[in-house]
C-alpha cells in the first residue's frame, strides 16, 4: 500500500495549491478530499470541484534537491482541508504517510503521529481527458495580465449564464477576450506567437479567476489545450482543467459607437483617485452616481447626496478634443475599467450624453473598456 | 464657527483611534459621530458608544511640528466612519474643516471639496466626569500584559454579567486581576509602586480588549482614576472612560485546590503546539476533548474521534514530581492559558483526575492559570 516520505514545506505550497480547486460545499463528499497517487517516480495530488480540477505534479527531485522518497505505490483520498492543516503544524521536516489496506493513513512526523480514516481512490471521479496536441503559447505574465483586464467584467447574474464566462475568440493568429455584464464591456487582444486554430470558447469567470490565483508570476509560458467542453491550461507542474461554458456569446462590435464628439487624455492615477474619493459619497447615498462635466482643460466630477452632502473634484486634463458635455456614470464601473488600463495615460472617447462611452490605453488599441452612461441629465 | 487646517496623516491616526469607541450598531444615532472641538490651543475629538469613550486631544505642536491652526472655535459632530473614510482618500497634506452655523462642515484638500451635513454638537451626550485624583500608575508595557493574562478568561456569556468583567482588587498596595467563565480561571497579581486606596472593581472585558488595542506598547505610564461607576485610563494624550459592571465579583480563592499530587515542568512552547496538533482533531470530532497521560518523563496526549482518526503526541518533561495520571480537557482553555504564561517554563500542578489543575511560569507566583478537567475517564 502507498508509503512515502515527503519535505514538508515543499508539501505545504503544493497542497495549498490544490486546495483552491476544493469547495466545502460539494454535493460529492469525495471531492471534499484531496487524492494522493504515489507512483513509481512522482507523487500526483488532485483537488476538483467538478467544474475546475487542478493536478500537480511532485518529482522526486527539485532543483537536485531531493524532494519525496516513495517506498511503495499506491493512491488514498484524505480530508482536504483538515489535512492540509495537519501537514502545516506538524513538528518535522519531513512527513512520512502510509496507508492500509482499509486506506487507513497514518502521518507520522517528529514525536507526532496522527492517524486518519481515507477513502478509496476508486471512487473519485476521473478527471476529463483533455487532448494534448494543438496548444496556444502564453507568457504567464501576458497571461495573468489579460484576465485581469477582462474578468472583472463578467456577469454575476446567472440569467443569461454565457456572460459569467469570458469569450475567448481565436481568428487569424490573434487572441480577443471579450467580457460584458451588459452595463460595461471589457475587450483585450493579443496576437499569437504561433499559427493557432481558430477557436470560439466562453471560459467561466470563476475558473480563470482561480487560475489567476494559483499561477504565480513567472517568466515561465503556459500551454492551453482546447477539448470540446473543456480548457487545460499547463504551467510548469500544474494542470489546470475548467470545463466550457455551452451556449453563443452574443456579438458584441455592434455596441462600438463610431465617430467620437468628445476625447480626452487624463492621467490615470489621477483621474482614478478623484474618481475614488467622489464615489465615497456616491456610495453612502446608494446610488454609486457620479456627474463628469467637460469645458476647457478642467473636468469635473460632482456627486450630490441629499441627507448627506456633497463631493466636488477638478482634474486637469493633458489633452482636450470637442466641447462640453455632461454624463453620468456608475463609479465603480469606471474605476474597475481604469484599473485594468495598464497605462499611466488614458484616453476617454465621449459620443453623446445617452451613449457608451470607451476608455483606452493612450496610443494602444489592445485594451478597450466601454461603460454604458447612466440616464439623469 | 469652526475653522481649522491640520497636517493630515497626523489627524487620521488620531481619527482611527476614536473610532474604536464608536460601534455602528447604536441606539442614538448621533453616537457613530465624532465629535470634533476646535479650542484656543487644541482640538479635541471624541468617540463614545456609551459603554467607552475615548477622548483625544490634539495640540497645536507635537515635537516642534506645527500640527494644527485653529482660525476659529467651535464644535461639530460628523459622521463617524465615513469622515474618515473621506479625510483618508484626500490628495493634499493639508485638510481645511470650516463649519457653519448650520453645522454644514466644508472640507478642502487639494483640488478636492466634500460639504458634509454635520449635527449640532448639544445632541451629543456628555462624557462622565471622573475626578483626577487618587490615580494609580502601571507601566503600559505591564498593563498590555496584565489585560492579556486574564481578559481572554472572562465569560462571553451574559447569564451571569459580572462574569463578563475583570476583578480588579487593590488592596494592600497589590493588585489581583481575576476573570473566569466558571471552566476556567486567571489570575495576574502586580505590586504597585506607589501608595494606593484599597478598591474594588469590575471592568468589562470589550472595554479592557479596546484599551489593548489602543494603547501601543512604548515606556510610557498609564494613569488609572476611579469613580463609583467609571474608570479613566489617561496616557499620553488619549482618555480612555469605560462604565464599571455593578454587583459583587464571586470569591474564587476556595477554589485553588491544595497540596499537589503530581507535577510537571515543562516547555510552553513544545507542549503548546502539540496540544495545537492534538486539537485539530479533537475540534473536527466536535467536542475539543484531549487527554493526557503522564508517567515517567513521557506525557502523552491524545485524541480519538470515531469517523476521523486518532492523534497520539508525546511531549518530554524536564521535571516530574508524583506518579501517574490520566486527565482530560478542553484544547483551547489550555492554549489560552499557556499562551498568558510569559515564560519558556511552565509548572503544570495536578491535583487528582477530578479536580482542577493549575498552570504557573516556573518560580513565578504573579500568573495562575486554573483549568476544571471534563469528565471523561
Amino acid at each position: 500500500m502507498m508509503e512515502f516520505s515527503i519535505k514538508r514545506d515543499y508539501f505545504i505550497n503544493q497542497l495549498n495549491d490544490t486546495l483552491k480547486a476544493i469547495s466545502p460545499r460539494t454535493t460529492l463528499p469525495v471531492l471534499t478530499g484531496i487524492k494522493i497517487d504515489a507512483k513509481q517516480s512522482e507523487v500526483i495530488l488532485t483537488g476538483s470541484d467538478s467544474e475546475i480540477s487542478i493536478e500537480i505534479t511532485i518529482p522526486k527531485q527539485v532543483d537536485g534537491e531531493d524532494i519525496v522518497t516513495i517506498s511503495e505505490e499506491g493512491s488514498v483520498v484524505l480530508p482536504g482541508r483538515f489535512f492540509v492543516d495537519i501537514i502545516k503544524k506538524l513538528p518535522g521536516r519531513d512527513v512520512k504517510l502510509a496507508t492500509n489496506e482499509q486506506f487507513q493513513t497514518l502521518i507520522t512526523s517528529g514525536h507526532s503521529e496522527f492517524n486518519l480514516s481515507g477513502l478509496d481512490p476508486d471512487q473519485y471521479p476521473l478527471l476529463p481527458e483533455v487532448s494534448r496536441d494543438d496548444a496556444i503559447q502564453i507568457p504567464v505574465k501576458v497571461l495573468k495580465n489579460v484576465i485581469a483586464q477582462t474578468n472583472f467584467a463578467v456577469s454575476t447574474s446567472e440569467t443569461r449564464p454565457v456572460l459569467t464566462g469570458v469569450n475567448w475568440l481565436i481568428q487569424d493568429n490573434e487572441l480577443i477576450c471579450t467580457a460584458t455584464d451588459s452595463h460595461r464591456l471589457a475587450v483585450r487582444k493579443l496576437a499569437l506567437e504561433d499559427e493557432s486554430d481558430d477557436k470560439n470558447v466562453i471560459i467561466p469567470g470563476k475558473a480563470l479567476a482561480e487560475l489567476n490565483k494559483i499561477v504565480s508570476d513567472s517568466d515561465e509560458t503556459i500551454d492551453i489545450f482546447f477539448a470540446s467542453n473543456q480548457v487545460l491550461f499547463r504551467v510548469g507542474h500544474i494542470n489546470f482543467i475548467s470545463r466550457l461554458l455551452e451556449g453563443h456569446y452574443p456579438d458584441t462590435s455592434r455596441l462600438f459607437p463610431e465617430n467620437y464628439e468628445i476625447k480626452l487624455g487624463l492621467n490615470n492615477g489621477e483621474f482614478y483617485h478623484a474618481i475614488d474619493r467622489a464615489s465615497l459619497l456616491a456610495r453612502e447615498g446608494g446610488n454609486n452616481v457620479i456627474k463628469l462635466s467637460t469645458g476647457n482643460q478642467i473636468v469635473e466630477l460632482s456627486s450630490t447626496s441629499p441627507e448627506i452632502g456633497t463631493v466636488k473634484e477638478e482634474v486637469e486634463a493633458n489633452e482636450v478634443e470637442g466641447g462640453n458635455l455632461k454624463i453620468s456614470f456608475n463609479s465603480k464601473y469606471m474605476m474597475d475599467a481604469l484599473k485594468a488600463i495598464d497605462n499611466d495615460d488614458v484616453d476617454v472617447e465621449f459620443f453623446g450624453t445617452m451613449k457608451p462611452f470607451i476608455l483606452k490605453p493612450k496610443d494602444d488599441d489592445t485594451v478597450t473598456q466601454l461603460i454604458l452612461p447612466i440616464r439623469t441629465y
